[in-house]
């Protein structure tokens, strides 16, 4: 029995929690920068920023005034960086029909809010329906709902009939220079800070746009002051976006070690996408397994996430120590897989061979990096925004941990799970 | 200083608050049926209804396992009902240009969310943008976001340039038997549950609908099985809603005695929206106080508003007694007034001269027999769905407790305040 | 040769007679209600309001220190008003194609404003292109432009291929009860202080509009509150427009006595439009005289227009004396009559037998009745607004003193004239 | 006390000095050339031209029988030419939803009398919605209005989503040459007399149009007889457009002094827009030092102003030294800030260094220039259009003598002020 006393005891406490200028600290502090690890590290956090990062401890004698809160056998870290989201992605659900712009909108902010209760502080989506993304970034702005930080492309370039051409209005169809020319400015207008490029899809040997078509998309989106990011999977569209100067290569199933050593000297990123590949390769292989029949549809996916599931984990590894900037994406737009976290991502990253401290910062500093952000978010450093994470654990140690939240905080203000 | 153990703790108990079978406590029970109160009162809830209504201290003792919270010094009565809101109403916003179906959308469950969390459990929308209600109550289904339960009209009707015909889309102009035949069913199709008829505006002795019109509206909704609400405030609209047999009228600003009379006779319902009218004239009547200058609009709002409410000053009572059937309504669209709560309503019959029992009757057992819900919400009774409010202080005494929430539950769930 | 010092000290004066409260005076003043002469007579204004009317001699002494300005042998009569313009009707121009809606606002306004020029301080514009009107008199509220008092109908409703059907959207083609109904409300909606019916035409005998239709045109605009006007010249259609009780039936060329009688009775009023048609019978005719061929349309033009002229002789002096409220409207819509003033129409009524003061009236205190707005305009009298003319010479011995514009005050300020 | 007998003489009197031939004398003449002055400098105007200049007694003795009016302590100059205004836009106010084509009619007229009132005989406009300048100067051509003589841009040309593509239908978003070509001459269809480019914008270091595209919007003008004018503030959009060619180089903000002789010899010509920067940035000021709150996009515009500001105040003297055309322009498009005159631009000039007279020849013989009108307006010379303005005081010793309007003539005809 809890009597009312209790109650709204613990609601005063919880609510201290929030809100307020503290410190905070834990058995375990990861900065985000891929190395660094503070055993009974602390945070002092004022008005929205970090103000010292160091020994909990320490800072706590520093700053005598200030709260403490030690969450113990946990770990702290920067509010994670997804690279690769779909958040109004709803194509192929059994009532897709139903998905007017309003339903999408409230299913946009449910898989925002799944983000952000996991720990994702800031999100890069790479397609959505027109203004989706952009509207959702002004209603928390204007307070009427809490979400990650949100930058996006907008809609997505594809050429006519090219893949995803069928997503809701997530892409636009647009063929030659000239209709690139006008589509880059017109996503820019409609909010995009990203263009976003599909290039490649199912069909092996074949990219999409021309590389006349790709060079304009890079060039008059950098001559416009934003970045590029390439949906690419298969040669020859990965060789031709590396050669368009793409700022960030997607997916990249098919990469090689001498593209990415390209790609590391021209200042390319790569975000993998790994998990998706691997989840839905297992679903599939699972419900085969079962004795169930697969589609058509199903059958061709089967087979290609196999093939990818089977090359990243053969070249994942030679390729992120080829020293390519490495980002972590979950690219998860099905029904039944929005709880996916880019946790599961950095799992399969440590599963492959990397330390738990350097898959975290493909979703830390690596990706502030690619965003043009650093400093500012993806790592626990002064003067940084206060996005922190604590997970229960040593995420040091045992990268799962990242699965056990305990507190997310955005601009220094702890959030509550509301669904 | 809170160490982590203890907040793990804690987080074990407040999550027992939530979802699970539980006897709930108070000093004062009202049961929202307009003059039931059981001191020392509690409620037994299981899988989302309400399985016993009585002493707490005796469902204790019959319900041994089940966990019980005592809220001491407190009030438990049914969730509320607001039976007139407009929850995506966004005209005359500073960033009305911004407004697109995105952006309605997120607003639409801000405004609902505040409700909630204001203990208003359900409410009756009576006109939204096309598609606004159904598709958050759609989204909240879907588990998408939580909300109240949501009853809307969709739509309203009004005549070509009749009263808020510029309504951002949350009006349809229609003229004729006809056409309000089609307009009848279109809007039901579109998800109305209530038929919604705009018939008097600022022009006196002018109803814009003519007779037959009324008729139409009321005798098709009817037909098809569904409910009817009329906007109308003064005469000559007033009389001709009444013989037209609408279900509810809103406003009725200008209603007689023996109108009341015979609205109680032909079971027609009254949602007199005091509040409303009540604090946008002190606004603007502040505003000249302090030597504003009030526009060629304030000026006649402020002139209709002050009469207004002097009017319900005096006839609210002598109308609530002649025994037609009395809800709370908010009718709350102005930006900056999104907080404002049914409890403000309850408090204004309070001041005109009910007993708090029976203003809070206005917003559960009156309300929940308007909507064809009695039995299911707006009443602590066995079978009842575990609509749930607990404000602090006892509400039976003090009408203005219901503005200090303690806890809301919907569907027998703890709601946690998001925004 | 006028040297500077003295320019600048014209100036002064000229300035000092503009926007002060000031008394005039003149040796003949014409209160506008048909009978009243006031010799040596003034006015004083203060504010836009007329404050006193009586003897200048009076007024100055009890006024002493109000400016006075005698205008000796002058008129002092109310602002006129013309209750039937059209000051945006533009087709039949050599440059028609041209009249886009901007054209077409600068000419609604010169039209406009040579009228308040010739001491037209108020119209009733019977059709114009949706939103001209409105817009012009929100322009001069704004400040942006000055124009006469604007009362309207915005477009007028006509049948399918009914008279002026091709007006550049002037009119609307409507046809049957229902689409009436949504009409009437519609051009409300868009402003329309009355609306306008156009029932008959060239050809004789043929009402346009059923009975049916005209009495919903009346019916529907009487609910919601407006007035009606029914352009109506011919047999049957000026009996239907009696017997649906329009509120003022427009040309009515071949009204009968006994009509004119039941007019009188239903207080239907009755303006109507000699001048135009004797100016451009007279015109043709001209043209005829001096060997000029006519097209087939001028043809019909100069027999119908012949007839209606020598219609008018006859039948004008005996209409008016069988008490119907007769009223001033010049409808003059061709390029080149422009500037055809209202006077025009007053001189060829006391042609046809009025008295010089009993033709004012039509233009004074009976059109300000028609309009609702008796006391406010069309009357010099306590209390009026300070629209005033003054014009040379003795206005109430020779009705042509009305061309001869000495001063237009609108709202107590004095017109200048920029055209 | 005026009696009647006085006041129509003085109105004779004063018509005299309008439309008639007649010999304008002050005690100070500037020519407009930038440098000539002539004490006791007089005009001889007949049939709307300037048939002689020189000492007004001399050109008295040789035209005894001209009427001779003498202004004394007064400035007689040509009528002044803004090259960069913007009569038609309505964006950002209050009321912006009632703007139909009617309103911004109606409010295009207000702004240019304006500017006749003030002075401005010649304007330059250089983006409107389609149709208003064409159609404004169409009406005052046919008598319906008085406007000062307007050179246009028509709409201008900017890329999707580049700077003012909101702007209520006054630009046209165009992207890659072969749109470009097209809009060039659709514009000049519509009216264009120069063809306006939107060339930089408040990102850095980004110019909205490629060197392809801006050579495009030259070169096809250039090749169809009209001239190109860009809106350039920051780099790299300037160095472009110097070398696209454009004629004119609007704002020119970051100029250096080495582009500056570029433009010089390629004949360029600069219209800094001086006063409209620093008028905005002291107004967002003094709202901060009232402790005013600044909204995200008034901080935007506070910092980008103010940094303008400063900038003019040191390179606007040097770059005028280089020798490059330079033009007055005051782009004054804000509510509330209509009746800011070019002289307020030309004061700026001076304070930053130049003499009155060099600073009145950037709104006359300078911008006559630049509008291939030479000798014909911007100069009192023999055969120019009469054209004149006259103003209280020496204008050649005292800029701000040209806010003290004594009188406007346009085209030999002196302009009543009429709002």
């Amino acid at each position: 029995m809890l009597c009312v006393e209790q109650y709204i005891y613990l609601q005063i406490i919880i609510k201290k929690g929030m809100d307020s200028d503290m410190i905070i600290a834990a058995d375990t502090l990861i900065s985000g920068d891929g190395h660094t690890i503070i055993r009974n590290g602390g945070i002092l956090c004022e008005n929205e920023k970090i103000i010292a990062v160091g020994e909990g401890i320490k800072l706590r004698e520093a700053y005598p005034q200030e709260e403490y809160v030690d969450y113990g056998p946990a770990t702290i870290l920067p509010g994670l960086i997804d690279m690769h989201v779909h958040i109004a992605y709803y194509l192929n659900r059994s009532d897709t029909s139903l998905y007017t712009d309003h339903l999408v909108a409230y299913q946009a902010l449910y898989n925002a809010q799944l983000m952000l209760f996991n720990g994702v502080t800031t999100i890069r989506d790479v397609f959505c329906p027109s203004g989706v993304c952009r509207q959702l970034a002004y209603a928390a702005k204007k307070g009427f709902v809490r979400a990650p930080r949100i930058i996006h492309s907008n809609r997505a370039l594809t050429n006519t009939g090219g893949i995803d051409w069928q997503s809701g209005g997530a892409t636009v169809q647009v063929d030659g220079p000239e209709e690139i020319r006008k589509a880059v400015r017109r996503e820019i207008r409609e909010g995009a800070q990203w263009i976003k490029a599909m290039t490649s899809w199912r069909k092996p040997n074949v990219a999409q746009f021309d590389q006349e078509e790709l060079n304009m998309i890079v060039n008059e989106t950098h001559r416009l002051g934003y970045k590029t990011a390439a949906h690419a999977t298969l040669q020859p569209a990965l060789q031709m976006c590396i050669e368009a100067g793409f700022d960030t290569i997607e997916h990249g199933t098919d990469l090689t070690l001498e593209q990415a050593q390209i790609m590391k000297e021209k200042g390319i990123a790569y975000t993998p996408t790994i998990y998706v590949h691997k989840a839905i390769y297992e679903q599939l292989a699972e419900k085969l397994a079962m004795g169930g029949v697969l589609s058509e549809y199903e059958k061709q996916t089967y087979s290609i996430y196999k093939k990818a599931t089977a090359t990243y984990a053969q070249n994942f590894l030679p390729i992120y120590n080829s020293g390519v900037l490495t980002l972590a994406g979950t690219d998860c737009v099905f029904e039944g897989m929005e709880n996916i976290s880019v946790a599961h991502e950095l799992a399969c990253m440590v599963e492959y061979g990397l330390k738990p401290v350097q898959a975290i910062a493909t979703a830390a500093k690596n990706a502030a990096q690619a965003l043009d952000l650093s400093g500012h978010i993806g790592e626990l450093c002064q003067g940084a925004i206060a996005d922190v994470l604590v997970v229960s654990g040593d995420a040091g140690k045992d990268i799962t941990a990242l699965k056990q939240i305990c507190d997310v905080y955005q601009n220094g203000v702890r959030i509550q799970r509301a669904i």
